[in-house]
């Protein structure tokens, strides 16, 4: 097969990574996406850095044997701890989520100053403010992990007390420490957006790493010339590690209901 | 060396099960222990029946390589889908925490309406309430899963508005159901117990499964005359699959801040 006409590669420690695969599939029409969630390991978040990256290196491998031509990393966590060794094993161009939520980020910021949130290995591993600190070395960052808005999202939970309270407990304090622009560290926030928009205001800019992901892959294909415009003959494979009893009720959220057929795998 | 010197396994998907690991060495001070906690895997209460069943299988055959005498499965999820999957394959007595926790709870109530709670996939399962019609077919089980208590207390939110809301939302019902008894079906719960009780009041008994299974072990262990009353050459041994950022810090607390030495294994 032309390089051209190869799919895409996704793969995402569960199924949030959805709304990368959401976001490419609206911007790049003509590209086929092969998508890999490692359901059975979910989540990475919580997990020590060798860890995640055996996890990733095994995901990339599977992704490889698909005929990928490039490969995003759809985690946070995944795109925080394993680039530099997905790098060097592969032969093949690989993007994850903080470079290009960073860039955006410092594209909005008039205050230079910039809030993270994420889950607790994100925040720990400190990517983004490491990438936003390469952009511009005056830019200040302030972080906040907030290890209960997966499993809130999972829940369901996105607009009830115990969502509202846990926003509050987290983003209280960022709210007061001057920040602009908000990065949405994780595959699953945007789904909280409307809550977290309530919690910080309006003032302050929310950036959604998924949408500026797929912008950054359209410019990664260009400069490859790897890009495929033909749109009639995209295909879309999902493949998950494990079937749990609501996956596809909560895929769905994250797809707008439109879910393609999903294949059980062991890697 | 002798049967009844050998060890007792106890594995459990990540470090609640060391809640069954305390109850144990509090109640059988002679018994040496390894301990498995499946980190890198963490949770199982959100997969599927087949991943949790291929999962526990692995962590058996780990303490069975270690020579143990008989296997303890702390874990809620993997007792009440692994167990026959275990017994099958493994020539060793199993014990899981789902038929202790039944029979205590079936002992104290007088009603016969009895609570469940538990993650996703235990109270999917069914097990405590199949556990407790074989015990009494009369019997009225109220089950409810509770998602976001595992991460509450991993997260040390056991005490504060957002812990208090969860339970509201999740024990409010069954409290209305009049139930007598509950059973805490996962092993992080006991954390939670005072907010529990807070809850659902006074009148309702809480039943824990740790302590309800250490008590079933001596008996087994008595009935398969492999007991060992020597204390003072008892050793502890704590396995996991990952060592993640935050492992000790909540491996104490579930220790009451007494955490033998951990090692780190891949299986």
């Amino acid at each position: 097969m032309a390089r051209t006409e190869r799919p895409i590669g996704i793969f995402d420690s569960g199924i949030g990574g959805l709304t990368v695969f959401e976001a490419v599939r609206k911007r790049l029409p003509g590209e086929s996406l092969v998508y890999l969630g490692d359901s059975a390991r979910v989540p990475y978040g919580t997990k020590s850095a060798e860890t995640v990256i055996r996890y990733s290196l095994e995901n990339a491998a599977f992704l490889e044997g698909k005929g990928v031509k490039a490969i995003v990393v759809a985690c946070n966590t995944a795109s925080a701890l394993a680039l530099p060794a997905l790098s060097q094993k592969f032969d093949l161009p690989v993007l994850g989520v903080v470079n290009p939520g960073a860039k955006e980020a410092m594209a909005a910021t008039k205050r230079r100053t910039i809030g993270v949130i994420g889950t607790s290995a994100t925040i720990a591993s400190d990517a983004y403010a490491r990438a936003l600190k390469e952009l511009d070395s005056n830019v200040r960052v302030v972080s906040q992990a907030c290890p209960l808005f997966v499993p809130l999202v999972e829940e369901g939970w996105t607009d009830n007390d115990v969502a509202r309270a846990a926003a509050k407990h987290y983003l209280s304090d960022m709210h007061n420490e001057g920040i602009d622009v908000l990065i949405l560290g994780c595959t699953h926030y945007p789904l909280l957006k409307p809550l977290i928009r309530e919690t910080v205001g309006d003032a302050i800019t929310l950036v959604d790493s998924a949408e500026a992901t797929a912008s950054a892959l359209e410019a990664l294909l260009g400069r490859e010339g790897t890009r495929n415009k033909t749109s009639s003959k995209a295909t879309y494979q999902i493949y998950v590690t494990d079937i749990p009893a609501r996956f596809e009720t909560v895929a769905r959220r994250f797809l707008h209901n439109d879910l393609p057929g999903v294949r059980h795998v062991t890697i």
